[in-house]
């Protein structure tokens, strides 16, 4: 993974995230981080799905909660946390393919939250890439201790 | 569990609750099925967490959102399916404690679109039970083939 | 309107209701306040209407955001203030009638954001009620000066 | 106001802008047309405000509503009209300057449905412009009778 951050954060963000063992249940891997941008990629696995057998919604929700709060992790000061307020998604496509690509950014980091925003793709089998879902939301940073 | 629902449709319920590999993946059960109405309780698992320990919010989702499916299938004909359209969580407390507990139920069915909300709520160590979450959405009956 | 709020804190809300010129415009009225609710009654205007000849969803939405943000400032220390962070609505039912009655509540109110759900009713022709928007969202207090 | 859309497709949808009388009550004006996309302007009128004296969430919410609902008109079949089935907002920063500008856009045309997004920016006093809300939501096409 390539990150613009400054190596201390990004140490923090990848700490974090192998702390979410939900990431680790999904296969979940941290494919991107700049200042306020997050990529998570993951697989469709057979224990993340739906009764259609496509990818459940709690799997697409989770990459793109976690890639829209460490998007905004990415921007505060070190040691600090971020919770999830609030989020909304909108589903546009099946959650199928080889594998979803969740991409959170910042949209307004504020003094007490930070409104966010995810998309998450799925990577076709035949190699196209098609937007599965939207996310917008609110991170409440926790300073730190 | 008990349930309310003519037979075929409980069993159609149950069968597709099954065929959700996530739900079992977080050792998910169906607890409750009444008209426009769905209960599941499932565990706080080690494998579907975040970073402090707690709950992960994609699992709170999953629940919320599969309960708030079943309460809007429970109304439709035999053979329908329903999918997640668009859903908006608001999260209330940390979800932590033996095991959580989504309820889902129809706010307004309509020939298009059923209009639904879950509460999902925390059994703490000590018996207490508080509320976690809070979801609204929408879910798009597939009719039967 | 009766009121069980505490004197000084249901004054507080009247005066700035009175300042909300939207509500003014819109010939909304305070009907209830009891802590954690709010009710907001409005007839509907020639003058804020869609295409259709119904209320518009911004009517509506106005009257919830309001409803919802009053509910939160009852059960604030009073010189309190409240702004929306975010807010979903889901509208179930065109907004025609004699009325529009807005009913605002607290969910769950914490030490840094407010948890508020609102219910909008038409008071339809003949008399009759139905609920024809469902919202759900986040009040940030702003603590007194 | 420019287009790029078929000359009856933007006939038709100024004619339904002319016929939402809120938009007139709040000075709203069509700026802008194009295929998936619209933008309207409006003043901030002392007649749309809230309690500290700016623009109130209703009125964010109205511009940037109907913004959305137009950017997925002009996508339809001629004829056709859509309404909002849901939309949630977050508000980004207060509502005060010379004008709002709200544009909407298409995120995805389904069969059934059309998820729609919407940015509502403030034109300030000394003319730059901050973006104050940002809406994400889903409208429903009504065919052609």
């Amino acid at each position: 993974m390539t990150t613009t951050l400054p190596p201390a954060v990004a140490e923090a963000i990848r700490a974090s995230f192998v702390r979410q063992t939900l990431m680790q249940n999904f296969g979940a891997q941290l494919t991107g981080l700049a200042p306020g941008h997050c990529e998570i990629t993951a697989p469709i696995l057979p224990t993340a799905l739906q009764q259609h057998g496509h990818g459940h919604a709690g799997l697409t929700f989770a990459l793109g909660d976690s890639a829209a709060g460490y998007a905004a992790l990415g921007i505060l000061p070190e040691g600090s946390e971020v919770m999830t307020v609030e989020m909304k998604i909108n589903l546009l496509a099946p959650a199928r393919g080889k594998a979803l690509i969740a991409t959170g950014k910042v949209i307004r980091a504020g003094r007490r939250l930070t409104v966010v925003q995810a998309s998450v793709a799925a990577l076709r089998e035949d190699g196209s890439t098609v937007e599965i879902a939207l996310l917008q939301g609110t991170m409440i940073p926790v300073p730190p201790a």
